[in-house]
């Protein structure tokens, strides 16, 4: 039995590009290994330095993508170079908040597994104290859970995929006890830096999602702000739909704007007109969030690159 | 068969006062032209004048309603008088934001169309920089999309239908910087006034919203806040169905509040008991709002002015 | 007729402690009688006294519970020992705000009914203005009105039960102004106390919600904020569904957080693993929040006391 359903496994991995068969697949165990980094990264597009805490080294962590099903065999180190304490919050775990949450000092490393039951895409943060500013100084990410049921009519394939993470940047995020009285606030940040991908509003943006007129773009959206709901809206266009957590059993139909708590992933798909290229600005519609960084121009165009927007230009660097 | 669905279509328009005919009427189009009017217009009930930015010398702008299927004809007009250039960003529109929503100058105009694909009600609101500046001093409205399937089970005919739009005053809508910070704001509008239709809190209010018991008034609800969502809620009642973003296919049952995040429509229906006059008081719960002037009264009474909440007093001056 | 029902009634309520038979029980009527207090209560668990202004001198006021249909046959009390005029303003009435939510003065009482009519789980609170500082010196708690088709497929029986109310503490209640620039909110409360079940931030917390592994533990969460959207999140777990007002028709499932506006209620079904003890932390995940006491502690263990999450203890004192 073992042995059949590895050959038909195999078989149908052959076939899994067609998108046919992703519902047969076998759960898996993922290994991630993700390391706690305290480095000086551009936080803009001009590259202006930022003493982040990071996964990994960049703001944010990588994507983790699995299937729902699969157990997820993580590894966090905490490298003796760094001076904090750190740990790792998977919002898509089920496991002891007191366990495998707990914070690891500096020189250890920590083991443990989960499996990943629910679909959707989760925020995954440091959990460590004081949280607000592990959050603020970047230790956060995104990570991935594919339904099983793979796509269907309710929830169909998409042309591009993209994962949008929005944080905020402090003056101060020393500053505990003003951040907890919501000061210090100064920009926006979209997979780590203010107008990642806006060169409409910063000219020293290079990059924006793409996709062709037509296609169906979806969008992971971690809102991963200390505190703030996110208005995410797409102008110029309207969600097609929105999958709340990223659930295909959660689905509304024809949102201009949806409101993202902190701390929470939602998918958002777009549709884009067919006959014509077009632009989209995706922004947190809160003025004091989009203003400061929160806008990111989606080209619709019929030459946009084929390789953004898949594999691991989901997330663009 | 172009005859025959128009005729079908003149027979049908006088039989659509039934509201039987609704889900068969054609797609037309339907021209919109406003203008951009920088005006001072009063802002309270007792007329204290304010510096606005409106579209059509009214905060909000004139309500636009199509049938999903429409097509808008639009003209925006920029009076050589006007100090400021100006934008109009349709939320309802899937169009270009860098082209159709692109801000034009003083003197000039624009003219462009779009097809009301997605029904429900929506925000319109002026794009041009400062974004900010531009939606605090007024330049905002609503456009309904009715749904092609006309009423249903599920999305039933109202007895009354009105627009809400809640925005904000700031103490000084050119401190950019200021309002980045979330700092200045000093009150609500409910359709551009303080406390416009609560005359148990403003002496000089003059008017409520009206129904008589027991019939389903439909409110078609727009945050324009700059920042923050709104917990809308009526006092003394409970919201018989929600309607996301309008749509009757996103339909939650008997809420007590529904937060309507900035920059969103949503479609609320409430109906009052049927045995007795009764009062709500419409109010965005968060209390810095609702005390400082987003409290509206619905009063259900036998003796209901049966002109209002139907065509145009739909959004009552 | 009328009395098979009541002979049946009998044998029913005879069988209700087995769950099996609530959706057969008859409409009732219960009284309900709140005294407002202004007393000074302990607002942590080292017993700091606070100035508060409660119903029946707790906050949150009792729990009020009935079945969808029920009669709720309400005397409010306002003692002549008392410095301010108070109401009641239930979000599960379907009333008249200007009559049965008027405010009475010190010495008075009043007296009405209503139906519930709507199931869920909702606010109530004081309506007597300065509303913001009723709110904020603790007069509200929760009303559960069980649907009466009880439980379902879609609404399974939960193992135990909780009811959580989130509010802000003030510096100084008395500073209205202060309160509607979103001034002095120091700390957050759960069910009237800072950090109430969190004994892993608060040395002094004697109490924590418990539950077996794998119980289907069901939170009846009210934020009871003057502003403020809560994301309520389950450190460690993920709501299996969540019941938009706790209404069993508006279910979503697999939610990592869910954005609860300011006057709402919702209900959060989570269900540990089954097969070890774990802990949860139950967060407003907007840090200023839960940092300053939004944190409540679900323990599953296989020794958890059968007494808690059951009858009177589904909330704790």
């Amino acid at each position: 039995m073992q042995n059949m359903k590895k050959m038909l496994g195999s078989v149908l991995g052959g076939l899994a590009i067609l998108g046919l068969t992703w519902s047969m697949a076998e759960a898996k165990t993922v290994k991630v290994v993700l390391t706690a980094k305290e480095v000086k990264i551009p936080i803009d597009n001009k590259g202006t330095l930022y003493a982040a805490w990071t996964f990994n080294g960049s703001i944010p962590g990588p994507v983790v993508r699995v299937r729902q099903g699969d157990t997820v065999d993580f590894t966090l180190i905490n490298p003796k170079t760094n001076q904090n304490s750190h740990a790792m919050d998977f919002h898509a775990a089920q496991v002891d908040v007191l366990k495998e949450f707990a914070p690891i000092k500096p020189g250890t490393s920590e083991h443990w597994k989960f499996v990943a039951k629910v679909p959707g895409v989760f925020m995954y943060h440091c959990g460590a104290s004081p949280m607000i500013e592990h959050i603020a100084r970047g230790m956060y990410g995104a990570i991935i859970v594919d339904p099983k049921g793979g796509f269907t009519r309710q929830y169909p394939k998409p042309d591009r995929e993209y994962v949008l993470v929005q944080g905020q940047l402090f003056k101060n995020p020393d500053d505990y006890q003003g951040m907890l009285q919501q000061k210090g606030w100064i920009n926006s940040l979209i997979n780590g830096k203010v107008f990642h991908y806006d060169p409409v509003h910063d000219p020293n943006a290079t990059q924006a999602l793409v996709a062709k007129p037509g296609e169906r773009v979806r969008i992971f959206f971690v809102n991963a702000n200390t505190y703030g709901t996110v208005a995410f809206h797409p102008i110029a266009g309207i969600w097609d739909r929105v999958y709340v957590n990223g659930n295909p059993r959660n689905v509304l139909y024809g949102l201009q704007t949806y409101g993202v708590p902190a701390a929470m992933g939602d998918t958002f798909d777009i549709v884009s007109p067919r006959d014509r290229p077009t632009n989209n600005a995706i922004v947190d519609h809160n003025m004091p969030a989009a203003l400061r960084g929160a806008i990111t121009v989606l080209m619709n165009t019929p030459d946009a690159d084929p390789s953004l927007g898949r594999g691991k230009n989901i997330l663009l660097k």
